[in-house]
């Protein structure tokens, strides 16, 4: 209906080379041993290369995509182009950049990783849950499998050969993991006959490999109750002869796919396992009954994936909006606002609109920030551990306490980017021509599955607030420290470095009061406010960032001359960092005299008092 | 896919007579003269009959609606069952409650109608907007009409027998009403040729009505530019011959419909006027070139209704979100977490999802008592004037003052409380079977028709807060001060009304310096903060409802019996009350502190250091 700009997939490739190079010292790692086959040169090739493959390939299919997928005759139809797209994935192998040499893999540190997931999942978010959850299924067989299983298995599935799934949910088990019904029973072969039905399974199904790997969740006929006693199993969906041949169909059938608000071009299947009494499992590696543990190692990786969804659509989202705002002209300057005649000038130049564009800037570059850190700490862990393993100990403590932050907060911060995206837009934002209102169809399924968000600040105020004493914190807390103590006295920052030393103080005080309900019983009001202190904290640390971030921009552009690209991107940096500081990191300190009010109406209040209907 | 409950819609009456009987007194309205034919039981049966009606009639075609309108033969054929839909709605005559009885209406208050109002957008957006935007437009003709407009149109647009349309946007003129391009041609006939093309037409075709009748803004050859120089039309798609009966197509031709994210069942048309130069319009009245004036006029009511659309579709998530609540069992009760044999326990008992379900429950009862503040003002405004001018007055000055809080506030906490309903569900949520992201995605466009959010907020610190020297905001504040005064030492919530006075000082704080900027020639600090401004006021102004409403409660349970279904509803609203207060009362205060920094990095900031791409 329009002859406004399309939408079309769109990174600033600058952001992550500053990321990766000015901020977070990459150049030094790639020092190391375990990446000396990495050069500088090396991370921004494999960047724009992939940067142009998502722009050609899975960005033009995002809003075909979007008309979702069809069963024909009981299967999986991808919508068109899929399978195409899926090919040349494989074939440019930019799934395998952080997978290890060994099985095919670039090996590429996973601060490089995370980055060209954001370009493959930002481009396409729905297309690269197949990818992407069989790569999950892979590494899950690469950490708990035997060597035959990894033989068998993993070079079919790194390469793109085979898909592969996650299947935990059942009806009556969301959240509830350990109340999963699915049943194994041992064979004389060694092996399992699975039974029972999986629900939300993305990519359970689809018609773009020749087999679907399926790792599942079940228990073991006599086993416990609750997580501790599933096991995890390696279900294909057509079984695999010992030659490597694929042999009979394993009885795993489609039993319908999902119609959602978003990610439609992602088949969500149910799937039910042994329908017709035939279908076989292998144990993953050699031990029953720890099948949560097992699948746990993969849910970080998954949940850190979900984050970058966040960053990847909120980018796109915000990049596309950006555009538009450049090239649609309506009403006068401000300046001119009382006349009629005034030019009209493009709606960038409205103070509001303006507004809209730096907040969502801000938060972009703030959740890219944190899932990067997350993913530098990931790879110095892996450089040190059995080296300087205190290092490593605090680089892994910190990979455990950013992960639910980068998960939920990633996630939210996703949606409301993608709202202000539809806002900047206004009644072109609301309609399916411009593609923004799919970014935050997309974006909604990010705070709820691989853990819903309230999950995720469970796992933040139950598990790792707490770790080792609450070491991890106590040295993320003291990181804030030394940055504020550092800069105090910063030209153009000093203002805002107090802003983010009251935000540690808040998120410190709101971490005792936790201790305090932990300690004095008063357990309830832990869930009460975790989704607040997680929010806190994220703010919290993003807030650093975007403040080290722009003391660095700072400190570069004195000797960046004016003239020179890098000069307005650097003021941008510091723009952020300014905008992040004022607008929203006021707000820990408000959140804590929130926590502290202790108000405990949600618990207080009667089932019935929820309405008369 | 699921065995789960499905979504129906449901509605809290409750609610809505506490709201008309103990909060604003509906019953001393009810024995002036205007309203002297409505008693307190016809309040209530016309309420339960419209419930009724919501329940059986349109609510049940909401999902059906979803599947959208298709373009067949030019023409716009709506889902099945709207137009049984629509008749049995004339029929039934819900839609005439407000309009007065000359016209065939019952002349309900003001209060009323939006109650009524809320149960047929809560129950089905995307159909209410046709009968809504036909009533709209009979308002502008009744207000501003001919005898022989009125006797020609009326009749036949508020029985339902033809529809109406609003023309404003067109392709080159959204926010900005004033560039459009719509021309008028005076005719021999004192009628007029209309050429142009119109987008974004909510019901501009359709199968539902006889005759659509559309009110056209353009410019008369020669008239000024800008908002000034546009005149209102009267265009009926068939011409309507001098005995009443229907004469020739009047080339108003159907280019399209928009595909969009939400309320799809509602045709969103292209309108070309004149294509073949056989359009013919009759100028609104007889004044050219106060247009823009009418149709403001009809705004005001427009928005209010976008207001309540919001309340009706936040009510309804949240109602279907608690009964889900009540239903799905999953996980064991926190007392029990770490016992996996433990019974399941309906999710309510967990207190993240209580939180939630309160969250959302405050929330939705907030924006319905702003929305009825507003109405009762009007009600006792046209009850007043002529009679009591001074107190007709204050109450008109609430109307303009609160209009802009009901649509952008009501709009925006619509969406909130959508989300937070998808997010208790989890999954469920996401997928379609269950309605609840079908609110989401049709509360979207609250936000952003009608004037998107920020023309509120404009509207708010550039036009109301100003009339007669402040006087409007001076008379809330005072309302605000009284009710502190007489309940600073309220047994059950003296600290929630400190909170309040904290926030009605942090309002008057904000709008100081906002009239520091107007003064200080810092115009372009407003709009960088009157989306934050509204916000607080409207946070301030919901509390105080919402505390009132605490306070009513807190009377009325010494009198209400332990077993008295009345118990629950009243401990419920003191709930809402101090949640309200102690979760999202102290932000208003927080959000004066973040005005008061007056940062103005989102002006400073160049436009090429949003990004490098």
């Amino acid at each position: 209906m329009s002859t406004q700009p399309q939408n079309r997939y769109k990174a600033d490739l600058r952001d992550f080379s500053f990321l990766l190079f000015e901020q977070f010292k990459l150049g030094e790692l790639l020092q190391s041993e375990r990446y000396s086959s990495w050069s500088e040169q090396d991370v921004k090739m494999v960047l724009s290369g992939c940067y142009e493959f998502a722009c050609k390939v899975t960005g033009p299919l995002n809003a075909v995509g979007d008309q979702g997928c069809q069963v024909i005759d009981g299967k999986v139809k991808t919508p068109p182009g899929f399978k195409e797209a899926w090919n040349k994935l494989r074939e440019a192998g930019w799934r395998n950049v952080g997978v290890s040499p060994e099985y095919g893999g670039q090996g590429a540190p996973a601060a490089v990783q995370v980055l060209v997931e954001e370009l493959l999942s930002g481009s396409n978010t729905a297309f690269n849950m197949y990818p992407g959850l069989a790569y999950g299924a892979g590494e899950i067989i690469e950490h708990f499998g035997t060597p035959e299983q990894k033989q068998r298995y993993l070079p079919r599935i790194f390469s793109g050969e085979w898909g592969g799934t996650m299947c935990l949910t059942e009806p009556h088990a969301g959240t509830d993991v350990g109340a999963a019904r699915t049943r194994a029973t041992r064979r004389p072969d060694g092996r399992y006959n699975i039974s029972g039905t999986k629900i939300y399974i993305s990519g359970g199904d689809h018609d773009m490999a020749d087999n679907i790997v399926h790792l599942v969740l079940a228990r073991i006929e006599g086993a416990a109750p609750g997580t501790k006693g599933l096991s995890l199993f390696i279900v294909p969906k057509i079984r695999v002869n010992d030659d490597g041949s694929l042999g009979p169909f394993n009885d795993v059938v489609l039993g319908g796919i999902e119609h959602k608000m978003g990610i439609n071009g992602s088949a969500t299947c149910v799937l039910n396992f042994g329908e017709n009494g035939d279908c076989i499992g292998e144990l993953m590696g050699t031990t029953e009954h720890v099948g949560m543990a097992q699948m746990f190692q993969m849910m970080n990786g998954a949940r850190i994936a979900v984050g970058i969804q966040g960053v990847g659509v909120a980018s796109a989202a915000y990049l596309n909006a950006l555009q538009y705002a450049k090239e649609r002209k309506q009403g006068p300057s401000i300046q001119n606002w009382k006349d009629a005649s005034a030019p009209k000038v493009a709606i960038i130049e409205h103070p509001d609109v303006r507004r809209m564009l730096l907040d969502m800037k801000a938060r972009v570059e703030g959740i890219r920030a944190l899932a990067v850190k997350l993913a530098s700490h990931r790879d110095r862990f892996l450089i040190l551990r059995g080296k300087e393993d205190e290092k490593a100990a605090y680089h892994q403590g910190q990979v455990e306490l950013l992960t639910p932050l980068v998960k939920a907060y990633g996630s939210d911060q996703a949606f409301r980017v993608c709202e202000t995206a539809i806002q900047t837009l206004g009644g072109a934002g609301y309609i399916k021509d411009y593609g923004i209102e799919q970014y935050c169809r997309d974006s909604k399924i990010f705070s709820i599955y691989e853990g819903t968000n309230h999950i995720q600040a469970m796992d933040l105020v139950g598990r790792k607030m707490g770790m080792q004493g609450g070491m991890h914190l106590m040295n993320l807390i003291s990181d804030v420290g030394k940055f504020v103590a550092t800069h105090t006295e910063h030209p153009a920052f000093s203002k805002d470095i107090q802003t983010l030393s009251r935000a540690q103080e808040a998120v410190s005080g709101a971490a005792m009061k936790f201790m305090g309900w932990f300690q004095g019983g008063r357990m309830v009001m832990v869930p009460l406010n975790a989704n607040r202190f997680l929010e806190m904290m994220s703010e919290l640390v993003v807030g650093w960032l975007l403040l080290e971030q722009g003391v660095i921009a700072h400190q570069a552009l004195a000797s960046t001359p004016q003239d020179h690209p890098d000069h307005t991107f650097y003021q941008g940096k510091m723009a952020s960092a300014r905008y992040y500081a004022r607008n929203v990191l006021p707000g820990v300190h408000a959140k804590w005299e929130l926590i502290n009010l202790e108000d405990d109406t949600p618990l207080t209040i009667d089932d019935a008092s929820f309405a008369t209907v």
